[in-house]
């Protein structure tokens, strides 16, 4: 595994969910485009959903012996209130990037504030679906130098 | 499936916990007066208890396609903590009530902030197990017509 | 009298005023509906409505000696500001309920603190009309016994 | 007149309410020991109460042209909450204490704060029935002199 | 009626209370002022002045059947206590202005709240009794065009 | 110069910007306006608008050696922010009126603060372009006495 | 000893220092008046001052064993900032009462909490020097009975 | 059982995790050293990990029925978060200390905040591994006395 | 032109300042490689810097006839105390992105805070200067639809 | 001089004082223990108490050049209020844990905040008289290495 | 250039300015002042002030490349206000002091903060226009080292 | 006396203490050079440090009538922390100036907060020693004139 996708809460129902807000791609279709990103620069992908803040906790630690390089991560609304899943990252010590589908910004007061965007490498909400491949491209470069 | 109803974290214990608080019925007797009650009303219940935040919103998703017409949930602790059962009620979009058997107004301040009341149709609290029946006496009237 | 209930400021408007957020029925038709639910249980039921934070004070004060075991409230704005009416229930030492035609919590930030709450038995808000019926149920239920 | 006291709402209730916190002494005998208090020293004292903040303002608005020197007020749950009684001691400029039964400061958090104390010449808490005389000494000593 | 002038508590002391704040001019000649200057642009103006906010809240409701089209109010204090009078505004629903005398921005910071403004179509402080007339001024080209 | 009438950022696009908001009426034309009003009462009017709080330093020090008796100022988006023209006014020391037209205490919380308004005679806002005229009726008024 | 006085820092210059705050009474005259006022009912009063927060508690300390029954108390500035001196008090379980020369409400917003007024039978502040007759009144009346 | 021993989130990468704060010492090995320090007095000690507060909150259940006479719980990130886990204790009714290895005083301000240390016998943090053994030496002090 | 690219205070230092923080590539390599970016796919792209609020307020007002499409901003610190820009943007009403180099959410704590993310499409923060690549991507897609 | 224990103020009533939160051993007893206990371990242990906030400053000075190794401190309610202390502490630069015998978390909101915390090795609460032979236990496995 | 001094908003006027608070000196005084303190120990001074936050951050970045060893900065409102300068400072890393006329502390509470003072070597307050020449004094005992 | 210098808690460890905020200069280095500075300018300068702060209040009061006409003080921890000293500053009404040797706004966040500094003349921080030397010769050109 070279870049695992980790998306949470809530996520699963993408497509289904407030299309007004997240529209209607669903969650399969993007985490197909991103495995197709990444192997057409060689990178191996995996992709992991859950809605139990535990399993995603499970999932970051078997990261740390897998091979993973980095992250990206849409960590639903564990964002603002999972200070375990911070502690997770900071176990792991995998560089990672925090991907919100909406504008976080433009929502309720509480969703300004995340528990992972201060060890994140980088931050990018309201670009829709098209946000993680923003993401990936970005770990692209990182990873493979172009 | 017409009415869900979901019990959160603890609730399990009740009439085993802080008898003071909670009083002497436990969780199944009161499931099963909501059950007959909804029954006496032509409506079909289901109850599920969970102490898992992750199971409780796997719950609701699944009640997005069960037929399901309004939720009474009593999310105990996850009232104060959790956004992505908040975010759970937005996905499924399927309208509910909050139920409390304690006054939270009487106890400690941190009880007073709800991540779910202001998307609920209704919050009642402090009646004690009966807030379940009057609750269920609400969906009736807005179910059934009565 | 064995039941009291209680309108605070503005409710004399009901049916009348703002109706997608409370409705048309008029508050002597909710007054009346509850005199014939008490009156089914063999409870006497008496009402009051004003727009003076001094005459509900001086109405509860009353109650202290004509008989009655239970009071309903709907404080409407004074449930925000009045540490007198408070102070009032605290005077007269007879238990109550909390009632709102509106779902308080999902409108503007002031209406989330109560000055009543914790003094309460119960409190319910957001089941329209209807919330004063589930109340004096539950009175019903306590004075009576079934 | 040459002295005015006011008790604000609830105050009525006195020797009947809550007496671990207040105490039995009712309202009429500590009246009539401040009417006393006064003649013994050579000055006229009127009393009134009342429930409306309104009232407690036309009020103090009377004493500016009849001749009070100097007011003490209870001004009970309006103290944390009526700027109107605020702004009708600016209107009278008439110098008062502020004196308060039980220890405002020893209750609930919100019982801190005054909007009259930073006008009063003096505030006292907690002595019980007493306070109101000490308080009158006070004046007698400023307006007659020992 | 086209036009309610409401006046708030201790407003009836104008000319009379802090004149280095408020001036010299009295209520009743500020009145007497609107109605001329309504009833020269053809509209007939009424006055109310109350301490009492039960007062002012029926005051309103009555304006809800009596033609009123446009409503001037100085709350005094009430501005910054009284959630009851907002009610009211939004139960008739009938447009209005808030006028202050005295520049509550330079005075106690509790001043600069108002639990009015947000409803009313526009606010003004600061220009002594000629703001009475600036506002007046406005609801003369609102209502009749000029 | 009497009279300056100051308008701060995006007011040069006022007519073309939000109109739902502020209106289709231009600065050009509400400048003309003001002249006009302020010529028919023997006053001189000077304007100014700039989007860079420099510029309207500069013009405010210039007021203080070019006769200006009065100032009329909409901040715009610097009434929020701009500590130094609030020291720039304390510098020249000439009387002035704060005036918005929209109302701003029903936008954003952080509109609700000003850091001129405290310096200010009086403040108005919501009436819109209106507001303009209302504001130099007053200045006339106080600089010619009608 | 029946009654101990205690005064915190700076009160040693009283009747030298800020002579409009505190007036031109000394300590000394004060602390004779009281120990005369409790010899008129048979009481045996102490006085002591300190500047020194440490000195304040080992004195508090003595009085556990000294035979001290009620302890006035004029902290000084320690009412806003020693914990050490509330803990002493707890220690020693003696009642006692807190006062203040001036009227602290009407100065710095600091001095607006007291880490002792909680704990105390009651508090007085803004009756100048004549406080302390005032709050030795009600001990002896405590005491004794009078 | 005699002794529950619980770790939180994250806790079982102890030893690989984050070394300059927590240490080299795995969890497998502090457990084993807690069970054996309480055989030797006579303890039976039973240990728990998970990365799921549901999980947690099942085996705190559990432990209402197993004999289980004190808790040792390190809450990990749960420690700031977790309303649900803190009632779990509540329900279970069953002493507890809670333990931290690093000092969570000198990390980040949201973990200052514990939603169980009030509800605790006892806290401690910063001792690094030996925590547990300071507070199992404890537990068998106050189990068995010495 | 079709895309408008701006960079706010101290950006045109970039890659000789601060180089742990935000690289060593400088303002003109980004921006020529955005022009590129954007020919590439048929897009006209504009660049504009400037260390004056002012100046980015003008700049924006000529994009509202200029046919821009399009804004990509880098706010600088203006992103945190500018609601001048804020409002210049609602003024021209077209879409923008807000792109920070570095991770704001990992600086100091006033950097959390911006006036202009709620009304943006998307920000993006932390990815260094391809950040501003991964933005026109996210511009390209919208307006050339690939 | 190996270790340095120092008790802050009121501690010296220990076993005399509210017996409720801080049991009957008395201090001495306490520091005999703890003395015997660094004897055995091969350490010599100094004590100090003082009410004094500048004495304890004064001892902890004379600690830089005394020898110790390792300071142990109940700084009673200097925790929650001497900036004096800490930097006394950081001046003489030796490690040093906090001990409190009551659980300050579950007493008065001030004492959950420590000035000291930050600085220290560890920090424990609320295991009373024991917690001091706990902190020692570490002292010595630190010191001695068992 | 050896030392540049800028002065900030409004300091143009000084002398002409709140005498009071500012005293009579000019600016160009000070001015005059500084560069022949400077030229005495050998140093070059450049002077500059502008009501312009942009032109400041300008002149900033041009001391990159000019040979500015210090800066003295009397930021005026901008000490309050502007990220944009202490970027600059950042962006620029040449050492500065922050100096003030006028003691900021007694003046409004927003006087308190400066974005530029933990970035600063020393800020100094108060000292009137003598405080420039105390800077001054520091930065050639650093430069020159007398 | 013509200048009193009173160095508070900790800064008899001068030199000693943390020397890479404070330096590697004595205290008493630095009074020598006070000393040696003012008798230069004609003044006896005295020179006092305790880390007791009622030894400082007793030295202040003592300032009154030994003809101090002016106080150098480096409050150290007590500047957060004392409204004794404050007090003290106000009974003996001798202007005062405010020194700190380390930058405390580079420092921790309660550091920023002075309860002395808006009645000092004025403040200066982060100088190093030197700090007291420009501090001493504001009071020379202050008492002497020069």
């Amino acid at each position: 595994m070279d870049v695992l996708v980790i998306n949470g809460p809530n996520l699963n129902t993408l497509g289904l969910r407030e299309p007004d807000i997240y529209g209607s791609t669903t969650l399969a279709e993007i985490e197909a485009g991103l495995v197709a990103q990444g192997a057409a620069a060689g990178l191996e992908v995996d992709t992991f959903q859950s809605n139990h803040e535990g399993a995603i906790i499970d999932r970051l630690h078997a990261a740390r012996t897998d091979g993973t390089r980095f992250i990206l991560i849409n960590p639903g609304a564990f964002t603002h209130t999972s200070v375990a899943i911070r502690d997770a990252f900071a176990a792991v010590d995998i560089p990672f990037c925090e991907v919100h589908i909406s504008n976080v910004h433009a929502r309720e007061e509480f969703r300004r504030h995340s528990y992972l965007a201060d060890l994140a490498v980088g931050v990018l909400a309201g670009f829709g679906p098209r946000g993680y491949l923003m993401a990936m491209d970005y770990v692209i470069s990182r990873l493979v130098g172009r």
